[in-house]
């Protein structure tokens, strides 16, 4: 159902507030071009050929470099180079999924990490969470459990932060369960006013596979994103690897490779995350003026997304079809739960859109809210 | 063991005929680069952003009119642009196959595949073959059985191609038993003499899911390949390749896309063919030297790959060591094969090597072979 509506919210012309695509106007383009020349002229005999399943060394190494900066050392050698970090949910869940098996998630969350687990036949239940998180004394001792999967930075969809303390609890109560952590990350340095505190890896990097993604920070056409496993799910998830698709594209890794050599990223983020920094300010603003009192949310510190639940009572699944017919997509609640709920939230995204067509898309959305009817 | 052995075979300074890597001076380099630039400041705003899951429209295009030259009639909705060949491999086991499913492959074959349908618990097993290919009178009806795995042109490791009357009745055995067929052509343009026959898709579209592969005729770094699957299979292909990497990266495909537009591909083609021959002709001529009455093997009429059965009954896997100390690697036959099987035989490639060199390998590994006693 989900997936038909959103078909509609394709429509071109409509203010997007539905999918998380990066503003074409923060890629990277001309940097990019340099890179592929650099990379072709320099480098054509490896750029072009097979490589190594677990990705370009010095790329590996990079991403080492710059997971030491969030505070968490890493060794390269643990660094495996994906397909996005999409991939790297589809490899967890060879590894650590079989039918029957269990993974634990938030509610709400990134359904895509479920539709890559689906294939495995393991079933998904929700964890408890708070605004800080889900709660450490409330993980599930089942013996079934194979993974508690989350996003601790600027969660999609609710945009929450896990804040440094309960990091420290959650990981603690997972190793004390032995139950593995999948940490998804993709938008970790979309921060606004701080960067995160570390990685849950940081805390318990024995029982943690990390995912890392490129799409955010340079592009998403780009498709290349990381993992960090430990010693005991390294080999496995580069085993798994091989089997789905040999390696990522040495070409796209050495054009990726020559950015970062070329220094341009910390320049390149800084001027992201102003742009969204100015969404989500946009976002807020049009919010408290048109939804005061008839929904609440929380203001994201980073990310791509505002979570508003409305408390009108509405099923805005049932809302979507109007407001493209007046011209704005968003994403229903229901789309990030696996069980039913969520029907009275909606997910906003502030990355795609120009500050004036956001206030616009938001005043019509409002709109229609104030005047739904609880069904 | 394999693995471990192959990681021999990596030593550089080797004569390489183990693994089938092209030769870098076979690299359209230069059409690259062009075509990166092009892609880039016409087509930025779709290259670098999130793209459909079944990949570029126009790319599928191209590569459904390239299909009618080969005598099959695609449709180019039925195309899906894949993460290189291999990535079709792991969405048809995802698809087809489940845990206690059987997989019918032929013996030797490319265990690749047998690894991308590992993770889904099925088994393989042997079809009878003659130098024609599978003997389509000895199809297990089998109710557990879910596919047929072949390779029909210039097959890895044997290079065999399978003539046109055996692929009229293969498929119609396989149409008879509702047995699909999963048709992998990673060497179908890399004939020397004449173009194979048409695809066994062409025979029985409704039952075979073809996998195709930019990897062997423009550049294995760029990753791309792509599948044409009947109706009542491609949507749950393309469910299955969103949750594994969402699409195949959009930068790489606009400029492969750009490298098609610019008709450079069947120029290029030729001179890999012509390239290829020589190796294969080279490689021919120093079999026939230095092994005639101790080993047999058939001249491949196109792809990668000899495939050799000495006479000595040695187990080719225990003389690679020795192989690399002389400098030289290869491919033992034991790793083609699912159960034991194949451990007289060897494979070699001779799309890595020059002439000289070629000649310069078989020679050593003849030495080898012919002073190896039984095991």
């Amino acid at each position: 159902m989900i997936r038909e509506l959103m078909k509609l919210a394709g429509r071109p012309g409509l203010v997007s507030l539905g999918g998380g695509m990066p503003s074409v106007e923060s890629f990277p383009t001309r940097a990019v071009e340099e890179a592929c020349i650099r990379a072709l002229r320099t480098s054509s005999s490896t750029a072009l050929q097979y490589g190594t399943t677990e990705g370009l060394p010095m790329l590996r190494e990079h991403i080492a470099r710059r997971l030491a900066t969030r505070g968490w050392a890493v060794d390269p050698t643990r660094v495996l180079i994906t397909s996005g970090s999409q991939q790297g949910l589809d490899l967890v869940g060879k590894v650590l999924l079989e039918y029957g098996a269990r993974v634990a998630v938030e509610a709400p969350t990134y359904l895509g990490a479920l539709q890559a687990f689906a294939p495995y036949e393991a079933l998904s239940t929700a964890v408890p969470c708070d605004g800080d998180g889900p709660l450490p004394g409330e993980l599930p001792d089942d013996p079934g459990l194979r993974a508690l999967y989350l996003i601790p930075n600027f969660q999609n969809p609710t945009g929450r932060c896990i804040p440094e303390a309960r990091r420290a609890t959650l990981a603690a109560a997972a190793s004390g369960l032995a139950l593995p952590l999948i940490e998804d990350d993709p938008y970790g340095d979309l921060w606004f006013d701080e960067a995160p505190p570390p990685p849950l890896a940081s805390y318990w990097p024995e029982g943690t596979v990390y995912l890392g993604s490129l799409s955010k920070v340079l592009a998403p056409g780009l498709r290349l994103g990381f993992l960090v496993a430990p010693p005991s799910l390294y080999p496995l998830l580069v085993q798994a690897k091989q089997a789905a698709d040999l390696h990522s594209s040495t070409f796209v890794q050495t054009v990726v490779l020559e950015m970062l050599r070329a220094d341009m990223l910390e320049e390149h983020l800084q001027a992201v995350r102003a742009r969204y920094r100015q969404g989500r300010d946009a976002m807020e603003s049009a919010l408290r003026e048109h939804l005061s009192g008839h929904a609440s949310w929380s203001t994201p510190a980073g990310g791509m997304f505002f979570w508003v639940q409305a408390h009108t009572g509405v099923d805005t699944a049932r809302l979507l079809p109007a407001a493209v017919e007046r011209g704005v997509s968003f994403v229903p609640g229901s789309a990030f739960h696996c069980a039913p709920g969520g029907e009275d939230s909606l997910r906003l995204s502030f990355v795609t859109e120009t500050a004036e067509r956001i206030e616009q898309g938001v005043a019509t959305l409002a709109g229609l809210l104030r005047s739904a009817s609880p069904n």
